[in-house]
C-alpha cells in the first residue's frame, strides 16, 4: 500500500534562526506588526510503498535520521496519512 | 493572545521538484527504496498576536500571499493552533 508521510524537520528551539529573523524584518516592513516570531525549517512529503502504516512511519524515519535533518541543528517530526 | 500558526508552502503539484529529486537520488542510494516520490517545500511557523483564531489565521494568510509563498511555484496552507 501507498502512504502519503510529511517530514517537517525545524530549527532546534535553542538555535537562532537567520532565516526566521529576516522574513520577520520583511513582514514588519509590510505592516504585519502582529507577527512576533518567525521560524522557518522544511516540509518533505515522502511517498511511501509499505505494508503498514508503522512500516511507511519507520521508513520515514530512518530516512529522516539518515539524510533529510541535521540532528546537530535541527529536529523533525513524522505524521503519516494513508 | 498568542496564537502559533504553521505555514506549509510546498511547490505546485504540476512543477518539477528538483531539490526532491536529487534526495530521492540520495535514499535511493542508502538503499531506502521504498520511498517512491520526494517533494520539498517549507515549513514556517508564526507566532501571532491577535484577539481570536479567525484573525490570526488572516494575518498569517495575508504574510503567505504577501512574502512567505510565490504564486507562480508555489501554494500554501495555514493551520492555527492556541
Amino acid at each position: 500500500m501507498k502512504y502519503t508521510v510529511q517530514v517537517k524537520v525545524m530549527p532546534l528551539k535553542e538555535l537562532l534562526d537567520p532565516q526566521g529573523k529576516a522574513v520577520m524584518g520583511g513582514l514588519s516592513n509590510l505592516g504585519l506588526k502582529a507577527i512576533e516570531d518567525v521560524r522557518i525549517g522544511k516540509n518533505i512529503t515522502l511517498q511511501v510503498e509499505a505494508p503498514s502504516v508503522d512500516e511507511a512511519r519507520q521508513v520515514a524515519e530512518e530516512a529522516s535520521k539518515k539524510l533529510l535533518a541535521n540532528p546537530v541543528m535541527e529536529y523533525f517530526e513524522v505524521s503519516v496519512a494513508e
